[in-house]
């Protein structure tokens, strides 16, 4: 709990203390981490999973030594691009240590477990390493409902903004998913991982902490399932979204035609009456011109085109469907 | 079965009747739920699941008190916005007890077995905690019925829909969808619990009610069933819905293109002889202008042309596809 | 194999023939089914399910009696619109006596078994209740047969609907979907069913019988196999007609661009030299206008334009593609 | 090995040589199949089975007969109008005998089989009945090698067609997927087949022979993997069309818009112009028709839109897109 | 480790060093294939799968001779037009040799593993066979991830793509696509194949060995991992460049429509003061073209008309929708 002893105090808190809990941050010292892994004997496969930080959660046991890897969710901020990120934790369990590596980003979730040391929590400290693992596992999988919030957040601002016809919904739904393809990868291996810990015969965890571990793996489960609740949730406000676009294009479509088809004619019979041919040289030619009421008969010719037009777009239900379906 | 004993008058009932229910109706008592819980040695952890009310149902065994997590449905109402809601129920079952808490909404499932204590069902009675857990469990499993027929008329009425191309159909598609998606999370850990339960060893449950409890597992795969049918009939009238909306995109272009391609050759003619080249000043100058029968022979033109036309689209089936399909 | 026979007179054959036959059509008369439940010692439970008609197929055992429900599918005809339905026949199987519940419309599947019966079809009455059972099972696996063929005609007359763009086709496929989503809720607990029955180790079905049990077995397998490529084919025919569709607004479309892309311009041209700007007044104004080829070099830019874009589409492949895809 | 012989002579065969494989080909004559039933004491139900031509792969014993049901596709052809047929081989395997029962079409996968015991292969012949229905299963199953390789040289061009844009892509992909659904529906169940077989613990198959069943295994698994994979090309190439038909569409709209928002502002200004009201009646009226320049403002305005509208839609990238994106 | 020895030679290596390795590269020389079978005592048919390389990853236990067969990927380079590759190692391990058979093309993974024998590496010169074919797996496991981030860089590089709108977004995604189903189809088996070997209870591999091998199984599981992820990617891609382009005809038909809409009135009020109906002839013709303000009332009722449509496009959100928003 102190921050960088020399090896030596190191040694004697292992000899003294009941278990000793050793925090890593930051897998630059590769000098410190190698010396830690002959200390204590760990193996050399886990430690080069250690420092390849793409592992995905497992639990792996080396003689008398368990090796846990999981992965903890960082809270998307500004700086990271309002993107989930996952951070690798690595955990060596022993008969008196407890040893964990953390990428070494700024934040963990592990302040609720400090506290508690700190305040001198009797249980965790005398309960042995299996229930300090259980209270940095919970800490990890606790981590994932504030995440997890703000991607239902997010969704529920995102339905309005698909109803709204917004333009960057398609972008945003593409983000959150990809989003919850990274959580989905860290929370199913994490569950087999958890689950093969309760169903674990050894030493580490006794009877006792056994309901704890099943709390553990409900809570996973949990995560798990809204992990797929959200992402078929974003499948169907893409459905949603890609309905509405056709629905405007549609509405779009219509006024055009609309506009269209009534004035093509009309603009026609104009055409025809402003054409040239010489009334005198033929009584054949345009002798509409000369006619006492040829306009007013134009216009009514026009204004009989019109309203067929609207009568059957109205018809069709193109204009004022609402006030038709009404009737 | 009375409202409200003080604490002591609990504990006698307790230790006089066969079997004690105590129903707790909102989970905003904490001391209440503190109190119960010391009282009836209820785990920590399970309590800490009572009063967090997002839990999956399940069902853990704490040395000889069962505990079963379960979600019950309320029938959507216009106070839920139409839309699906769940609630938590928690039931501790031990050797002479049974307490259940609620998260306190109005109304529930329980009337019918309240009823038949009242009457004085002697098998409820007397059966010990098993049968009336098993009630309880009926209750809220028959729940799901009413709620499902509610989509299943609404389904109905939302096909009527598609096939009139109503145009709120996707918004409401998205909706059951939705709620759909609450039931699936709700009744299939529910399928896990049942079928858990009725594997059950304990001694909770007799040889006897092992029929009641196989039949309580086959209501909730019917309701499986019937929810994971109308998930497919939902996405299925969105196909139907989607390829609606483009048969009528259809039918507005070709409105459009045919109106269009016909009166733009058209007035093109008209605009041609309403050039006003001086045919004073070259005997090449639109000579037609002066011709005898220049304006009926330009009409005619224009009949040909539009009449050709006609008969393209009419073998293309744009026009009239019906009457041409019959011959 | 009588019709409605006394209650003692049943009573008798029971005792004398060695397997009676009881088959109830229509399950209004409770009294009956209680008095028959009473006399041949029903599971209540079972009773319920009977009367309940939607259930799925199951098979349960109740001390010496077997309960088995199974849903015949009925030829869609005109009086049920041209959709299918399932009808719930229950089974009741005891050491002596084999007792049917049908939901009572006109028709069932049994006629071959009871001709086999009326002519004396030595094994049926002599091999035991489980023989008749399995007859009977036979007789309602074989009616899917007849239903499927159907369904195939009706697919193989859509695919050519859908590729001569019937207007109608969506719909359809909706409904066939439909109803293979019903045959399929049909089909697939059945399979569990007979699969449970061949499996089972009571006396019921003797050892021989086991080779009829693995060929009922073959055939619900075969069908459910049929149901799912039926499904398959749906999806399959839905996306070409989609395709087909989006092909169709594309020729619409290109009619459209062409038509309006060759005249715009031209009529464009004509508007110009429509224009009464006065030549007299400058001469700035319109001078073509007395120029003495001014209209043919009008009608000939005309006609380069058109002919220019013609080719342009022909380059695109918008007009005569396969022409051009000749060379 | 010898073509029509009498039945005595085949008794006697049957009774001299080690094993005897008699294949009938063509299930017209049923007195045939009768005969050879009673002869060599076959299952009626297997008899049934080998008539009703529609199994699935499957393998039964019956006694110390094994009853193997095989689906051997045929390579398309022309007479098959290019599309995949299968046909049905059923297979009895006794401890000395060996009978084959095929469909009777022209043409299938044993050439090579014969070959080897015309030419005497000693192993066929001297193995026992077990390595004779290898053989068989052996051929079977390589007759799908170059019926799979025809779909890959399919889809390939149908590749090529589809960036092509050819018009009956989505027809032809729609005939492959359906083969590709006979195909699927005949290998899996053999799959299983092939599998129980190299489990299967009678006296017909000995130790020496299991590498040879597991090499089978290997293959019907390679060719499972195939038909799935072609299966997914084909849904990938679907999605290509669709969206390459999306991507036309937009083409094609796009020069739509193009020339129709160049040319209407224009139009209209000619349009302007082309009215006829009187300028002596009003010095309202029109003035620029008088002005010295008004032609030639009038055409310079009109210059000046359709560049504003090129350069506009230069900037949204309608126009010259590659030529922007290089800057 | 010396390259085309005499076979002599090869015979005394066997005999003299601890473990020897041949590899083969190129399978063109079969009788060296056949010689080096006759000599180790290969099985024939896992000779037949070394010679036929399109196998799929797999283990099999010929006596004391494991024969494994692995798929290697190759990097895309520009001879391979980008595309990934498959190579299939076929790998013999006997009690005192290992054989690997590769298809010969230039380069392969094995660079780490020969300069550890070069180097003289204890542990891989003294280990036994298991050792060095576990070398060779790793080295084989390790080449996917280098080929696996070439697809993570283009997946990244098409996601700006298809947010900019690129023409070539789909024919690449479609690539990739199909290169993924390649991966995919190497990578499934090579996980079964590994796991058997980790659950193999041969004495190939020892005890110590197992971390080693359940260390290539985390690998592999990741690569699978990967790929799957890879997969979705994908998918997602091709969804968000379908809605874009939806996205992009609905711009363009906006555009479209506004324009048509507001100029088609437009043009019909001034096709209808163009027509040439005499005004001397009769009072009723076109008495607006001598009004005093008639020019100036027509121009202004054509700005009413523009500017009401400008309003209503404005209102429904169709131009400058994000300044509406704002407000």
């Amino acid at each position: 709990e102190s921050r960088l002893p020399s090896f030596e105090q190191l040694a004697k808190m292992v000899a003294t203390n009941e278990v000793t809990w050793i925090n890593v941050d930051g897998l630059g010292n590769t000098r410190l981490i190698e010396a830690l892994g002959e200390h204590f004997k760990l193996h050399r496969l886990a430690l080069e999973d250690v420092v390849n930080v793409h592992q995905r959660s497992k639990v792996d046991q080396y003689a008398d030594i368990m090796f846990i890897v999981l992965r903890m969710p960082h809270v998307p901020t500004e700086a990271t691009g309002g993107r989930v990120t996952t951070e690798q934790l690595s955990i060596f369990a022993g008969p008196k240590f407890v040893i964990t590596f953390q990428e070494g980003r700024p934040g963990d979730c592990f302040d609720r477990v400090r506290l508690r040391l700190r305040e001198g929590a009797t249980k965790l400290r005398e309960a042995g390493p299996g229930y300090l693992v259980h209270a940095l596992l919970d800490g990890v999988i606790d981590n994932y409902y504030p995440v997890l919030e703000g991607y239902a957040e997010r969704l529920d601002y995102l339905e309005d903004a698909v109803l709204e016809a917004g333009s960057h919904v398609m972008d945003e739904l593409h983000e959150v998913k990809a989003d919850l393809l990274i959580l989905r990868r860290a929370i199913w291996p994490l569950r087999e991982t958890v689950a093969s810990l309760s169903r674990d015969e050894s030493t580490l965890f006794g009877e006792s902490s056994r309901p704890y571990l099943r709390d553990c793996y409900d809570h996973v489960v949990q995560i798990v399932d809204l992990v797929e609740t959200y992402r078929e949730i974003t499948a169907d406000l893409r459905d949603l979204h890609m309905s509405s676009l056709s629905n405007r294009t549609n509405d779009i479509m219509r006024v055009l035609t609309i506009i269209s088809t009534i004035f093509m004619p009309l603009t026609f019979i104009a055409g025809i009456y402003g054409m040239n041919f010489h009334t005198s040289s033929s009584r054949f030619n345009m002798p509409e011109l000369d006619w006492e009421y040829g306009y007013l008969l134009c216009l009514a010719v026009m204004f009989v085109i019109a309203a067929g037009q609207m009568y059957y777009f109205y018809y069709r239900g193109w204009i004022l469907p609402s006030f038709r379906a009404r009737k």
